[in-house]
């Protein structure tokens, strides 16, 4: 089924939820001012879901593409371009793409595992599955822990580890906290994976389950950045994006209680290192597709201040934009590439990983360069303006071409600003792993022998 | 005379100003909390000052070396040491350094200009100089105009260029609008200066003066960013930097008078332009100074943050600081070689003007690496933290090495995600006009025939 | 029909050709040391062409990928992954690409100039497409003029440009020079293209035709770099790569009569265009491959050095070979990604123009990264090595890991400093036009408005 | 004394040497066509040595600036303005440059040696720099050792290092071969330093001495590369340079008598460290200046090519070449501001070495980027044009800007052709060791615990 956007949020208003803000629980959370627009966010996937929806036969109707277990590259694609649409509609995170990342991770990787232990995870997966995809839940996922001194293996430090602390005849009991969990607190099912892979002695750190909103003892924090204190200030166009910054949160497991049917890993660490090994490259590669829509985002920015400044036909600044362009076309080009040249794995279309993981880096770069030139074609205003609420004292000095409003114009800039000030950057860098961990990832994947056999030939070695 | 950090605070109390915030017009605005962290950068500059301190011939006595007419490359080599030492401990901008560029470009001007044209501009200068020393004002400039539409000249929208709407005998009356003033809602003097050339039949642009916190009819709106917004939510470190973030504001002039003693070129395009071509090579030298010591606290935030984290032994981070620091050094060692191949201008050492650009450019690329370099190394953290608010809740998880307590490492976060997310990388774009109007400023100064000479030389043109 | 190797290289001695080297004209020019290599080259585009050889209707059987029109996305992709694993494989070109994107671009064009005009351009281009495809020719495609001044247009300087001097019953005398050429010299046939778009009152240059080796009043003025130097001394790997530097030359037409069977644009400006709007992209597209076919050579070569110098274990170095790996896969991603988001044009499949365009512009940047990467990896030995013939003398010296010879250490290193000296790097940003022109195409066809749209709906413009 | 040119030429022909070029013994090396360019070069540095030539108070004259310790930093700054204008007018080495840093690093290294262990190398080594300066010899410096298989120590391969393989009373007999060396066949003097620095056990890699060219067992072996086999064909400007590539050579030493009088360094292995330690930061903050002069040779080539082209008005080539000198300007005011910022070691002046280290990273990348825009901005021509050899049969074509000949152009496209093409790109990354290396070391050079410490006042840590 697909949910209508207004049915999403409604249904998320009568869920209980313990958020915090600045220290303190909040009540009414999809009206707080840091949260509203991120449900506002998740809402919009659900507008224009219908153009992307594909029919599943698990449920015999049509779901979310978000919600989907990919069967074919087409299906890939379909996915990249909903998610770069989402990405230059919304010039925020839509929040569900790892949920859909976790769901393509965790069927392949229970499908393996039970056919390896005769076990029947995979079908408990299905059941929920088919949950996710009548209620056309929005679903999110939760890998990365606040893993402490780096310098030490998790079995000196359990705390710093989500693992279980018990195991019932009904389930198991989950203690921990993961960060960096970008939309967790709005939506429907919060899956959550391994931050890495384990070895042996460490098993009570290799688990994935799902988790709900009704469940005991799950707490979100939310973190806090400046675009959002703004959001909490109020204003009309102040923060800059009405889908307000990246908003993440820490959420902190305090022995809750996960029951078997929402377990699909439990203590074993092939079967874990699988879930992450499918999760990876598929959110690295949606990532390339994600940064493009940023691009584009900015790059219609770009378009927009260089009217309102009356400078939109100057060749070198337009040849910027154009760079910027180049990036988000090739960012995208490489996640549809990646999808093509991708493989079956147990059921399930994932695009090709070494492919995926250099989408990672060069989208990265990509996001990066496009930033620069945004902020070098804008002009010093857009890191020293006013604010909307002194629109009225200085609209007219702020006012340039006749085709615009000082508000206008003023809206441009705040938009830029955001762009230039909020935690995209670091998103960017550290959504999915860093470019270096995808690099590191690309020294296990790639191909030297066929290389350097090439030159041997070459030099009749 | 060098002031007391407090006797700059305490004469700061007894002005009277009108200083807008969110549209409202502030009381007490020393204590302001997005402006008291300005004051304290700029007492900081006289916390230091004694090391850095020449004698003054023109009073007899030590002087701030900010409000010096440098005589030789010794003198800037120490401003530049000043500036860097500055920006490292401030980690945002001291505010003063365009004030000394103004000194340092007005001074050569109204020199040559009373030669030519018989005038005494350059005794006023003097008069008011001898004040500034003796007094240890805190001195800005305002250059930028807010420029309106960028396709048509000041003549045909006037209202965008600050200038001369009236000349009485004691004195001239301006009207317009400066933007991106740094911390000029903080200083004892502002500089006005031209913010381009201009062409004959745009006199009324051509004017530079100084005006008071005591002048009628000015007013300094504040920029509004989000990391400001923090600050007005206070908290003891939730904003990340102490001296806050780089904070600017648009100066409305709205029929100021200024007395011809304080008028220093009126109407006088040639001087105009000497005075801008003075200020954008003193400014961009500086500039690089300063942005090495940005790159030095990234540098020692990158340092930080892996010593936290228990990372500190890994080589291949330590090789990434190691990038930060050939570019910080790098920068620097750029503002000093300009310095030593500078020259004498009218009695004013200047550096070399093709060095001071290169710096800029250079300068620029390096505070972008060096924030990547920052952003790569401190992981996803920096971008999603919760907030000191929420430290009770999550210090145990926070917490990584046993060297340091929950708080110092939150610090640390709240201070990198200070540097990520604050209007500094748009600054460092943008002041003293953008590295693309740098290069534009390369192409007049390059001497390119003596480079094709040599190349002919080679191969026997 | 698909040629075998030895058969293309018989045929190809059966022509009689005016080439000439270092100012003389050549004799046995299939045996030349500085097209013996070529010839390999292209012959090895035959002995792999099995299994990238489509069905060909026209001609109902099997065919050459590089003479066949593509009638869909897996066409393309076919044809990247035949241009990539030709890049790995020869380290050098493959000359035939440019054929290839002359087919399809005359193709489409001249089926629309048919319906515009009732003219039957498009049937004469299909015959000899039938032969082409019959007898496995090996075409080659000439569009750069020599173009002179460049402040001046065409019709100020004709002879800078190649054009049609006389129309005769039976066909046209054409006269000019095109420069830039790679393998021409080697080729069955030479298609020859516009350079550029050109104005009314220029219908002259707007002339597309087929050049064949016996045309008469065709020479071909073989291009002189230090590798080719270094082959014509003879030696069994000195000159790094077994199939030379990549080789180019100037044809000039010296009043040469082309009947009018194998015209196929003439004195239409507007058609003219179409095949330089559709070539363009076709090869740009193309050479995001062939830069990751080059890009995967240096990975191989990268990897064998650092295995014969002991140093195969080092992380940062191997960091440095994924990041080959990454613009690799991510460019060769991009040219697929553009073939599925291509689209028929006229009955011809050609890539997304944009796509294609970003291609170009990530393609060089990756190779220039790639060879950096390359120096850095391999030491100052691939820059200052002894010769071949030093071989006995040094050998012990040169000599490093156990696992390779001598002579196997200084072929790699030959090899590497073949990459950093041949012409390939000049030759990765000029093929296809460089990279500015890409960004200028960008700009034509880049669609800001629906990026405007999108931030205007985030800030309720 | 300060020698003629032509002195030095003379005084080069009467030495005998063991030169081998393609594996053989060459006759009369000084006319030899790929070491005459080399000759010339060395033979320029006499030219222009008077305007940077210095009082030695060591032998009471006038000397070449090369062969001076300095004392200032004025002193290293003129050395620097010396070494950016022979890299200028040369556009390659001047082959002397490690010879003044090999007795800018023995100076003080045997003077510390001395104090510590009371011996008299340092009166030896000013004995020799007496001789030297008197006679204006030409001293190059030999460092890099073959090295083996870089996962193994030296003394597990002695025969990849240069080692003492007897002690005699008279003087010591060493075996190996350096390689690397630039110019070493055609100077007076090869200083000999160590590779590296070593551990207890290996004091018998721990020597430095000077080589002279009637020392026996000494033999040359030329590198070879497409530039020399250019040059090895003749023609008047066919190479790109008269001065030629960038010559170096492998050094063998085959059982060599090294009188103690030449012995400075002898199994000691801190003064070996010394050494090496003074001579990096020496070599690569000199580097930094020689890339500028390399820079400003290719900004002016890349200006005559946009007059030859008719292209010299266009503004976004014109920027192009502005990048090139914002880098030129930048890295050698990086070299001026080290020599500043240096300090006094043990009676020499070095430059500060974190800002050397920083040199040779931006100077190279600056030198990259040079290197990419004057390709950029030159054409596909730089890359496939013919030769000077057919030069009448394509003058017509090749011509453009009426301004110029066809020969002019040429002699251009030529000359870029060789800055393409050559070794210096190698050259420039592994010259005075990788950026990698100058990073490695800046680990250790800087200063970490200032930079935090300023970090922590401003979160009051």
């Amino acid at each position: 089924m697909l949910l209508k956007p207004e049915e999403y949020i409604e249904r998320l208003g009568e869920y209980k939820r313990d958020i915090y803000v600045l220290g303190k629980k909040i009540e009414d959370f999809v009206n707080h001012p840091n949260i509203r627009p991120t449900v506002e966010a998740m809402a919009y996937t659900y507008s224009i879901a219908e153009k992307y929806a594909p029919h599943s036969e698990l449920v015999g109707e049509k779901v979310n593409r978000l919600n989907y277990v990919n069967q074919t590259f087409e299906d890939l694609i379909a996915r990249y371009d909903y998610q770069r649409e989402l990405s230059l509609k919304l010039a925020t995170c839509n929040y569900r793409c790892t949920g859909c990342d976790a769901i393509n991770a965790i069927y392949p990787a229970t499908k393996a595992l039970d056919e390896r232990e005769g076990t029947d995870y995979h079908r408990r997966f299905l059941e929920l599955l088919k949950e996710i995809q009548k209620k056309d839940y929005a679903c999110t996922a939760a890998l990365t822990d606040v893993k402490g001194d780096r310098g030490k293996r998790p079995s000196e430090q359990k705390d710093k580890y989500l693992r279980v602390v018990e195991k019932r005849e009904d389930g198991i009991v989950v203690r921990g906290a993961k960060i960096c969990q970008s939309g967790a607190f709005a939506a429907d099912v919060n899956f959550v994976l391994p931050t890495q892979t384990f070895r042996p002695g460490e098993e009570e750190f290799a688990v994935v389950f799902a988790a709900m909103p009704e469940d005991e003892g799950i707490k979100y924090i939310l973190q806090n950045t400046g675009i959002q204190a703004k959001q909490r200030e109020g204003g009309k166009f102040e923060a800059g994006n009405k889908y307000g910054d990246r908003t993440t949160c820490m959420v902190v497991f305090d022995d809750v209680f996960i029951p078997w049917e929402r377990v699909f890993v439990f203590e074993d660490l092939k079967a874990a290192r699988d879930v992450v090994s499918y999760f990876a490259p598929s959110h690295r590669c949606v990532g390339a597709a994600c940064k493009a829509g940023f691009i584009d985002s900015m790059a219609g920015a770009a378009s927009l201040m260089l009217k309102t400044s009356g400078l939109e036909n100057v060749s070198a600044l337009q040849q910027k934009v154009a760079e910027m362009v180049a990036v988000s076309e090739g960012a995208f080009a490489i996640s549809v590439g990646a999808a093509v040249k991708g493989a079956n794995h147990n059921g399930c279309w994932l695009p090709n990983f070494q492919m995926a993981n250099s989408g990672k880096v060069i989208g990265v770069e990509g996001f990066a360069k496009a930033l620069m030139n945004l902020i070098d074609i804008s002009g010093g205003i857009i890191g020293t303006s006013p604010s909307e609420f002194d629109l009225e004292m200085v609209g007219d000095f702020l006012r340039a071409s006749e085709k615009f409003t000082a508000e206008q114009r003023l809206k441009i800039v705040k938009f830029i600003e955001f762009w230039t000030t909020s935690s995209h950057l670091v998103g960017a860098f550290h959504g999915g792993g860093s470019p270096t961990a995808a690099l590191i990832t690309l020294r296990f994947l790639m191909d030297l022998s066929s290389r350097e056999e090439a030159v041997k030939n070459c030099i009749d070695f």
